[in-house]
This record gives structure tokens, C-alpha cells and sequence, in this order.
């Protein structure tokens, strides 16, 4: 195997040094979060941070880098209190990957990337059209990560929007059916599909497949 | 679309609910946590939450689940100050999911489930053979977050492991070369393919993808 020690990395060219550190986790989530000022303008921009936390409350959590410059996204969910999470699928790549382009403050990069605005109900906040997976969420606290003045952003999940073609029985949503895509690193985007769905693992008993058993 | 509101999240069987808020957030990654306690007794864990949180310093976060049981994962990394993550591949589902079984404390998952420890150079903490990226790193802090009793673990990547065919000449790790997985809810799990990458994105610039232009 080939070793990088931590002087490795810190000699490393930058663009290099992000290569390695962003895909030396594994794969990430894929997600649009839209917001909307209270003044009517709305904004969208892909995160590869977002996690689940917890199901009873549901609640999830992502990342947001310092706050030294204005940022949409935070500004309009800390003055509404919601947001959108939206999972992007293959033919959204490119348009969700343009969104991360540093546009000015005030730009939406809806108008900008061709991504259209989809609205349910009478929920204020833009959900991305064409996202098979979109959910609203209300912003709950922050946590200042000291080690790099990144914030941890927590909020609950208040509803869920799915296509009916991804929601199995028991309430998983295969996201394969949907060609909902992983990133890997900071640019590159993937597409998995499904090979098992294991039963719930017990001490002392086999690990049981749920497909290869036919449920 | 089909349409949850938090009333029908709370009316969900357990197991339904679960399934539904674990698959919600998107593709999550799959890595196995490895740890040693200071008299020896080495331990393994799957863990879906491990998240890129910086490249400078290089950091990652995982969320634990609340501590009120004893995790030999947790208690260990306090012991010696260290853990590994160990990206699972396709052929280490099955014994990567096991890994979540409730043991008893003190039984090392390396023992029952057939992953094999790996060591490299002088490092007390055991890594898993067959996992194609694996990282040394060192525990820094913990951010309990008071909305569900959960911890957010901090740690620093110190050390980096990877098989020489993953490795991009921008020292991107193209992890579908190594079969690495990533997981949808609880339990299943995906191989991603690559489909594309693009370059960095700029405003009023078109995206424009790293492979088809071939470079």
C-alpha cells in the first residue's frame, strides 16, 4: 500500500491536498439544499456533508465552512427557520455541481444553473423539480467546531417528499431506483446500485441477506 | 410524490421509521472503525456516519449513538487516543454488517466475524486487511449534541494507507476501483460506478467534465 504521513499531506500542492483529504473518507451524501430570503429570493447549493443523526426525533445534521463571508444558504435558513434537502440524481450533476461557483451574494442559482423551483403545499421554501428524495427541515441550533471554526448545522425533519417507485414496504426508500448519485471527493459523482440488503445482525446468527431470501 | 409529515413519521412501527429517516438523508459512507484497548483486546465496528470536515488540518467527524451502555469503540479510542477507518469493499458486506451485532463488552468482532486484522509499522490500533484506504487517526474532541444525547467525535487523520491502483495522478482516491461501498439506510448496501467528474466551477463558466475532455 502506498502511505501518506501527515508532513506528506501538509507538503502536498493544495488542489492535491484536497483531492486526498476529501475522498479518504469514503463516499458522501449527494444533497440541493434550497433556502428562500424573506424577501422572496431563492437560493440553492449542493452539500456533500449532510448525515443522519437520529430517527425519534428525526433529525439530521451538515456542515457549513467558517462564516467569514455571507453565505445564502445560512442567511435565509436562519431567517425563515427551514430548508430544503433535495437528492440529486444523475442527469442533475452537472447543474447541481455548477451551484457550488462562488456567484455573488444575492444570486440565485436557480435562475443561473437551470435547476427549476418546485413548491408543495403551502410550504415557502423552493424544493428542486425532478428530485426523487426532497425533505423539509427546520433549522434547530449550531455547534462551532473550534478545531477549524466550521459549524455543525442540526435540524428536525418535518416532512418527506418521495417518489412512489423508491418506497419499499417496510418504509426504505431504495434510492437506486431514483439514480440518486454519492460523491466521491469533491467532484467526482457516482452511481450505485443496490448488491444486499442484510437482516438485522444478532449475536451468534448467520448474517441473513433480505433479498436472497425472496423478503 | 408521496408526501410524510412528522404525524406520520411518529405513527411508523419502529423498524418503519428507522428504515424511512435512515434512508432519507442520502448515501452514506461504510467504514469499519478498528480500536485496541490499552491490555490488548482489539475491537471492530461499522459505522455510516464517518464526514469529511476539513483539509487543513485534515479532519473527519462520526457520530455515536448515546453512551449509556459501555462501546468498547468509544472507550478504547479514549484509552490509547487512536482509532483506524477502514473503507469497506464489496466482499466485506457481510462481515462488515455483522459487526453490528450487540455483543457482549470485551468481545473482539475480529474474532466472530472473520475480518481480519492488518498492522502497519509501529501502530498499536489494528486496521482491516482487504480494505483499500485506511487511516490512522487521532481522537481530538467531542461535541455533545443536546437535541438527542448523541456525540459528534472529532478526530485528526494522521495517517493515510491506500492501494497505489486507487490513487489519481491529482491524488484523487477513485474509490469504484476499489470496490468501496456506501450504504442506503441501515442496511443495504450499493457499489457505486464513477460517471463523471467535473472541474472546479466558476460563475459564468460552463461545467465542464474532467474525463470526457481526458484529462
Amino acid at each position: 500500500m502506498i502511505q501518506f504521513t501527515k508532513e506528506d499531506v501538509k507538503k502536498l500542492p493544495k488542489i492535491n491536498r484536497l483531492n486526498l483529504i476529501n475522498s479518504a473518507t469514503g463516499y458522501k451524501s449527494a444533497n440541493l439544499i434550497g433556502t428562500k430570503s424573506k424577501d422572496g429570493k431563492s437560493n440553492v447549493a449542493i452539500f456533500s456533508s449532510v448525515t443522519h443523526l437520529g430517527s425519534d426525533p428525526a433529525l439530521l445534521g451538515f456542515i457549513l465552512r467558517p462564516a467569514t463571508v455571507p453565505r445564502n444558504s445560512y442567511s435565509n435558513m436562519k431567517e425563515t427557520g427551514y430548508f430544503t434537502v433535495n437528492h440529486v440524481t444523475e442527469g442533475l450533476i452537472a447543474k447541481a455541481h455548477q451551484t457550488s461557483a462562488a456567484y455573488d451574494f444575492g444570486v440565485s442559482e436557480f435562475d443561473i444553473t437551470g435547476l427549476e423551483e418546485q413548491y408543495h403545499d403551502e410550504i415557502y421554501e423552493p424544493f428542486v423539480a425532478k428530485s426523487p428524495v426532497q425533505l423539509l427541515c427546520k433549522y434547530l441550533s449550531e455547534y462551532e467546531i473550534k478545531e477549524n471554526n466550521c459549524i455543525h448545522i442540526l435540524a428536525s425533519i418535518e416532512r418527506i417528499f418521495c417518489e412512489e417507485s423508491l418506497l419499499n414496504e417496510d418504509n426504505w426508500l431504495q434510492l437506486d431506483k431514483g439514480k440518486v448519485v454519492t460523491i466521491n471527493g469533491l467532484d467526482g459523482y457516482c452511481l450505485p446500485k443496490l448488491i444486499d440488503r442484510f437482516e438485522y445482525a444478532r449475536p451468534n446468527t448467520e448474517t441473513k441477506s433480505m433479498l436472497k431470501n425472496g423478503s
